[in-house]
């Protein structure tokens, strides 16, 4: 099988889409540049904040999605990953715009938590992901469980996305999301960095239940998928 | 003045150019998402080693050099760089193919050496570089000096870059190249790390003498373009 040009609809946020990136190179065996696939970015950080729509309380970030994506169709790209978990509410919307396949980062990371056998996970995410329920609908069909931080705790998690990572505060965001993580873990038995924010941050190390890092999980796919070792 | 779209002409390695997409980011005084400007990255590593074909040892990477310009002038950016030293040798032959400018690491580089000034400078740099006189003639009209290291100290260079950084060994590659550096330093006022893979791996902390990082000039200038804070 051929080579796949993997396009990458980005800037929800910029670090995020740096890191999935960087880590699609990283895994990619390769001995020289040559060996590497096309990639094509497109870093839109312009796109309406996701979570405020959803909630509300924000424009509607569906139109320069789709716009997005049909560029990077325009450009050649065999498939689209796209490193905002909380875009994925409107995945279909978007694959409808579009002839090239979107891969989900929240499909793949359902597929990998069923896969280690968790029964129930812990959710770092925004507001946008949990109100929309974009990982339960994914997880609920495979029977497994989803916990969620206390209210309070959900106010600290948003902070450390908008407040630290995303406004260039990474320590800060850091340590809200430790904190939260703690308790989290005491009542799951895995835990899902279901904000690209909080993949950026947060490590294995940090915990002592499994993390399961979707940016990871589809950084892999994409790896694979590029290289023709897998069917789209 | 409004906003421009940075264009990157990537993949001359790859996570050189992820490397230098996570510096902009960086580099952008952003509180949100929304504060930061399109990027368009086309990360090509299919583009034929530079080095290579400097020397009379490879196929000519200028068709698929200026047909990658092409395409991200096409997709909408407002000017390109290019995570490549070696890369700028072709610069001319890749200026006169598109109307976008193509802002040069080089020249930029040159600029910076002249307001530090700096009389001596220490280059670690490819062969095709070196040979191909990139540095030299961007940096002899400023009256600066270049220091190349001896023939081995320069074959370690090029083991670091190819066998080390490019072939994912980040580690080997660093030491070899703080070996030589540390020689080099010893007859400059200053090192210029003039290849993306060096950027990488080496850090101001590792040297006694001024660090000239390229890749972190270029990400300064191209923000300071994006945020339409100085003309082109």
């Amino acid at each position: 099988m051929s080579e796949r040009v993997i396009g990458i609809l980005g800037g929800m946020g910029p670090l995020a889409t740096a890191e999935l990136f960087r880590r699609i190179v990283e895994k990619t065996p390769a001995k020289r540049d040559q060996d590497h696939p096309r990639i094509i970015i497109y870093n839109n950080p312009k796109i309406p904040d996701r979570t405020a729509f959803i909630l509300g309380n924000g424009p509607d970030p569906r139109p320069e999605l789709v716009a997005s994506a049909k560029k990077l169709e325009r450009w050649g790209v065999d498939f689209i990953i796209m490193p905002c978990n909380t875009a994925h509410f409107f995945a279909e919307t978007i694959q409808k715009a579009i002839r090239v396949p979107l891969v989900s980062m929240i499909e793949e990371t359902a597929e990998v938590v069923r896969e280690t056998g968790l029964r129930k996970v812990g959710l770092l995410a925004t507001n946008g992901t949990i109100k929309g329920l974009v990982y339960h609908r994914a997880l609920l069909k495979h029977g497994v469980q989803i916990a969620v931080p206390g209210k309070n705790d959900q106010a600290q998690v948003m902070r450390a996305i908008y407040e630290g990572i995303k406004a260039g505060n990474l320590e800060m965001g850091r340590e809200l999301l430790l904190k939260v993580a703690k308790k989290l873990e005491m009542r799951s038995d895995g835990i899902i960095t279901g904000c690209t924010e909080v993949s950026v941050a947060l490590k294995q190390e940090d915990l002592s239940v499994p993390l399961i890092d979707p940016m990871n999980v589809i950084a892999e796919k994409a790896v694979k998928l590029a290289l023709g070792l897998e069917d789209l």
